[in-house]
């Protein structure tokens, strides 16, 4: 079968989202935010980790590691830092929730650091950090999460794709830097394998040197997500110390550290997906450019900068973006044409609305 | 001629490079302060970013751009920040002074982000973070840099090298990560040259997207140092997006935010190497794990996570290494049995120590 791409009102998407989550029994104003987050993100381009992630955050409902009715904890605090238990609530709402007293923090004292542990899986990283530069500050997330990168020289994957999501304001919109320590993230992976393309690059890797390109290589594919497995992604930099793969394997150790390690929660080599006591730790950073000096001045120049950037001599028929380029033109192109979403997952959230008896024809069809 | 690496006893060449530095009319202190920075780095391992160096640093100092008498000053300041005006000293002195001022700010209030303008280049980045993981904190530096980065889908460099340092303190040493944001630093490209190796991947791009692997290159390869030209460092992750090179280039932004926009002092692109009203931007941050938890149990929890790696499945035949791992075997060995320094440093660093009239011979010969 092939998988067709099609286009969708975001505003009618949101909807459903919104009913589905209400469905589960989450408050409206949570619905509303949890929904945002997933609509937000296929907005900005990134389908991989848009409402196509609905079905495994419904297998995690299911199966009690997301528990609707748990709020987030503050467990220990200063002035500029705080450690939550998040006690298996959505990620979403963990994050919205952390990444505000991050930029509380930042707000009265300069700088916030929030580290939450036994969280869930909480979508994109930029999207926390994109909140701080919404609000005038630097902002940062990242989050642990089930072994994917396979260490320098090790066959094994142990470190998560730990992404890290950076956000600085800027004109005309924010510098938004969102990215897998791997070289591409877990997500890309299955939206690849649902759309039935090869991977044109060295991403996945077999006892750790091994590239697999083969999408229809199910037997090994399966395993990136079987602990202790011999199928893993390559570090950011690939698998070599000679192109630099040993710089995202420590990436994705930093990534940890901030997360799991600070939080004295629980690293990605212990999230196997099924322990319902088991769960990922994200991190959240909002720095005020205002300690440094005028932060409006200092705004101007980081855009002058980045237009600098896209005015250099580029290589013949491309285009030089930074970072948040391409996701703003998805997000204007959405907001006018709709969104992106793959038949497959039309399906699967069908089916979730369906059983939740959410009447999916009223919103899609 | 072929270029020898011999050993050399690092006593010895640490006495010889202070001798070298008092002459040029640093103090006492601070001469032992800057030879300590070089011959750490050379035992470490990273020959690119020790004595090597010293001959740029001569070149600097003779043209006016690092200026001996000058000393960092305070321009901004809050109970978790500062911004440095270093007046152009040298790089390694406003790098100790900063970086202490940040674990002065981390041990008092839990954090210390310190960024300094008007320095010069300062060694490793990885010497100054260790400094906070010395004292038992989380440290981070990075410095931007002449531009060395082809920005992805452009053929020109304009985002510095801007290496980040990183570290945190663990048993049986520290974890220490330092690293170029381009695949590997200006200094490798050097020290290749100067052993007559061909570069091994594709760490030279000529007009965004051409590999140059000849070491011979000299024409192109000299380029590296103009301003505006068409030969550049890729990106880690390569010049593709599909390798993750755009992740490389945004890394070297962030550097770029901490270090000049943050500072609001000169952007590596205005960086050329002559003008001595110009020079490179530092950042420095150390952090509490207190704030977070019980320091000793974070620390016991993080060696021991390291230490999981280190007995992962290897592919055969290679050991898997922890960042700090490689560089405190380096300085072991070092200990033992000197540091490898090549004759061509050796012959520069004689011609400095002759015309400064420091008898090369005492110390070594």
């Amino acid at each position: 079968m092939i998988n067709v791409i099609k286009k969708y009102d975001s505003e009618k998407m949101l909807q459903l989202v919104v009913k589905i989550y209400k469905a589960y029994g989450f408050s409206s104003a949570d619905s509303k935010k949890i929904a945002h987050t997933l609509i937000y993100t296929d907005m900005h381009g990134i389908e991989s980790h848009g409402v196509q992630r609905m079905t495994m955050y419904d297998k995690f409902i299911q199966n009690g590691k997301i528990k609707i009715n748990s709020t987030p904890e503050i467990v220990k605090e200063t002035t500029v830092s705080a450690v939550i238990d998040a006690h298996f609530g959505i990620g979403q709402l963990n994050g919205i929730y952390s990444m505000n007293l991050a930029i509380k923090k930042a707000k009265e004292h300069g700088v916030g650091i929030v580290t939450t542990k036994k969280s869930s899986h909480y979508g994109i990283a930029g999207f926390y950090a994109n909140m701080a530069a919404e609000q005038g500050l630097i902002g940062m997330s990242s989050t642990n999460s089930r072994p994917g990168m396979v260490p320098t020289n090790s066959t094994q994957p142990f470190v998560g794709t730990n992404p890290i999501g950076f956000a600085m304001p800027a004109q005309p919109h924010n510098f938004i830097l969102d990215f897998a320590t791997t070289t591409v993230p877990q997500g890309k992976i299955e939206v690849y394998r649902k759309l039935g393309k090869d991977f044109p690059e060295f991403w996945v890797a077999k006892d750790g040197i091994d590239p697999i390109y083969d999408h229809t290589n199910d037997q090994d594919l399966d395993l990136l997500r079987v602990p202790k497995s011999n199928v893993g992604l390559t570090p950011l930099g690939g698998v070599s110390e000679l192109t630099g793969g040993h710089k995202g394997f420590g990436l994705g150790i930093i990534v940890e550290i901030f997360t799991s390690i600070l939080s004295q929660g629980d690293i990605s080599s212990e999230i196997d997906g099924s322990n319902p006591e088991v769960g990922p730790c994200q991190s959240f950073i909002a720095i005020d450019p205002d300690i440094f000096g005028n932060k409006e001045a200092i705004i101007a120049r980081f855009s002058d900068y980045l237009q600098e950037i896209r005015e250099l001599p580029a290589v013949a028929g491309r285009t030089i973006y930074v970072h948040g380029d391409k996701e703003q033109l998805s997000y204007l192109d959405a907001k006018e044409n709709g969104i992106n979403i793959d038949d497959v997952t039309i399906s699967e959230i069908k089916s979730i609305a369906t059983r939740l008896g959410v009447a999916f024809n009223e919103y899609l069809s």
